[in-house]
């Protein structure tokens, strides 16, 4: 069973938005066992999507878009639609209720354009958008089922979860695919390739083995096809099981867990609490932990101590100590972590100051240049870190290290 | 001068990373002039790759690839390129001396498959990639610019900004492209379309406005294509200051740039400051703020009081306050910014408490209910929202909607 997703929009094209709906449609796809062939942006251009959804069609039985539902000008994907499958519109009712409902709800006049969103082509059956003005609209058509979804990504995630997906598990057979992901930190991607090689010689080739490198991290995914679910998933067990022992301290996870998510499991499990004080990383270190739902149980908080003032109110860093060797200092950012572990009562934390740039370097200090300090109750270490002059990868760099060192010291204290 | 974006790997297809790649490029590609006629992602797969390379070069003539060019097993890039062009390989000493160097700083001993990233098409350019091991390369094959990038974000655009434009500018006689966006914020997109529609209507026919809402929200992008760049400025600007008169309080910005950035700028010009007290945002806010060069000179910083303990302790907000009417609450919120005010010594302070889900939610304050106040020097002003029930949208809306509240604020107190 072979899906293509096509997003349609010209802000895609002239990367004004990064498309995340797609990554979000194919890992719910291959969930449910259906494979993504390709994944294809397209502008808001009537030829260009009439070409795509012709491609698309020729290579796969479903065909999912997101895109160019909206009630303005450059809104095109509906009548274009309607183009391709030779058919006029109709006007659905339900769909009229619920854009009215919405614009009572927010007090707004009701305008023709936004009338006009109850127009859909005739052969179409209306998935009904909750959540937004554009409906969602389903397809049948020569053997190829068509889905058309609103871009805005809480509109589509709403109409993929409560509609598109349970339809596909019903009309269709699905085929088994099981992926299976061992999280690694601190070792590369080449020398992880050479340990684990005999492993990877030895797999059958209904098994397949990819290397996801990412910022000292690297994800290797196992992906099993074909068959049956439950023999692929004990086939797929017992190679994790074998390149887990090969790998051993390395492995930070065996599921497609962030690294944050992995430590605040880690930590949950053993009744452990966390704070952390940022200088450089801003609140992202913070973000990384708070984005995932239950991490109050581990996070108790943390400061964003930008300024010097702040570090020393905050944090109690001595104001001597930044004088004399600076913000970005190992003095500092032991300070920094030995002030969040007390002021903020946890048990161990995590202390951030380094120079994320494009400003503020110095020939003693380049840009990128950061240190981080994780403190326990029983333990206080520091590394510096020399990244380098792109301020975004500054930040993500510097958190994620600090994470890594936090996993290795947790690991040390706790198994 | 049509380009189109290939990204290959398994990976995107079954949705495990967020192709971000192809927007980043596509983005500098139209500073330049080059517009991007469509992006597809593939799979890690020889006969996939070479359909899309056939198709890709049918419709544009240049084609710039990403991704499968590690030293791993499914890095299949290069080889599948030999077999396109139908040519050899060659060894390029500049990026096995590169390979070496790389090699040698971490101290890591270097591997055959190491060595063999060296080994490239015989009709390639090397692109020497100074910050991996991958090399870039460039094919000029049958009238069509070829362009072979790794996937690794940051050697993508360092291969891309030193190597990839610099060649395209020198190669192509290039047509002017003219964006101009006007980011608005409070007004929904049908109602902006209709103040707007006389302006729209009167466009001439190379000149195309679009709406891209997105989170209370809407950016307006007008954008210019062919013949001289300055008279295209001219106009676009022409009708740029139609649009901002029109829509007057509700423009926050007349260029592309995020709602924080406008905000950061919009204060540095006036010497003010800011710092944050973040409950359920968890550090969002203070990552929006600080991801900005410079935001150090306007954000001196914030509290993530993800407890009540560090509600109290750190910003001061009285324990009896938390008990008689919750930390979702206005008086508690109310208390947070101005514990952030004082506390943090600024001249603006945003907090925002509420519950992001999915758990937490009770029949009184269901998940999605947040409370944000800013405070001023001068005055005090809390909202309560109500949003729905998935955790990251609950973070981002309550971000975006405290920044709009200030901004509004701030464009009283300082316009």
């Amino acid at each position: 069973m072979l899906t293509e997703i096509i997003t349609i929009g010209d802000e895609i094209l002239i990367g004004q938005i990064v498309d995340s709906n797609s990554a979000w449609i194919a890992q719910k796809l291959n969930e449910c066992g259906i494979r993504v062939k390709q994944i294809t942006s397209v502008s808001d251009d009537r030829a260009h999507i009439l070409e795509a959804l012709n491609a698309a069609s020729s290579r796969a039985e479903i065909v999912i878009m997101t895109g160019g539902l909206g009630p303005t000008k450059d809104d095109i994907t509906k009548t274009t639609l309607a183009e391709y499958f030779n058919v006029g519109f109709k006007r659905d009712e339900a769909t009229l209720a619920n854009v009215s409902r919405i614009f009572e709800r927010f007090k707004r006049p009701l305008l023709e354009a936004n009338i006009r969103q109850a127009d859909v082509p005739e052969n179409c059956t209306v998935l009904l958008n909750a959540n937004g003005t554009a409906p969602g609209m389903w397809f049948n058509h020569q053997e190829v089922t068509y889905v058309s979804l609103p871009g805005v990504p809480f509109e589509m995630m709403y109409l993929m979860e409560e509609e598109v997906l349970p339809r596909l598990k019903t009309q269709h057979q699905l085929d088994a695919i099981v992926h299976q992901t061992i999280l690694t930190a601190g070792l590369g991607e080449s020398f992880l390739a050479e340990t684990i090689s005999s492993i990877e010689d030895s797999l059958p080739s209904h098994i397949k083995l990819a290397y996801l490198p990412k910022l000292g991290q690297v994800r290797l995914r196992l992906s099993a096809y074909g068959g049956n679910e439950a023999e692929l998933q004990t086939e797929i067990n017992h190679y994790v099981d074998k390149i887990v022992r090969m790998l051993d301290k390395y492995v930070v996870a065996t599921e497609d867990k962030p690294l944050e998510k992995a430590i605040l499991d880690f930590m949950e499990e053993r009744g452990l609490t966390l704070s952390v004080a940022e200088s450089c990383t801003g609140g992202y270190l913070s973000h990384l932990l708070t984005q995932h739902a239950g991490s109050s149980s581990v996070f108790l908080g943390g400061g964003v101590t930008y300024s010097n003032d702040l570090k020393i109110k905050v944090l109690g860093v001595a104001p001597d100590t930044i004088d004399q060797f600076g913000a970005v200092s190992e003095e500092t950012v032991k300070e920094m972590a030995c002030g969040s572990l007390n002021k903020f009562n946890s048990q161990y934390a995590i202390a951030i100051s380094g120079i994320a740039g494009p400003g503020g370097g110095t020939a003693d200090k380049p840009v990128g240049t950061v240190w981080v300090a994780v403190a326990g109750q029983k333990r206080l270490v520091s590394k510096k870190f020399q990244f380098g002059s792109k301020r975004a990868q500054n930040i993500e760099r510097s958190a994620i290290n600090a994470l890594i060192l936090l996993f290795h010291i947790l690991r040390e204290d706790h198994c």
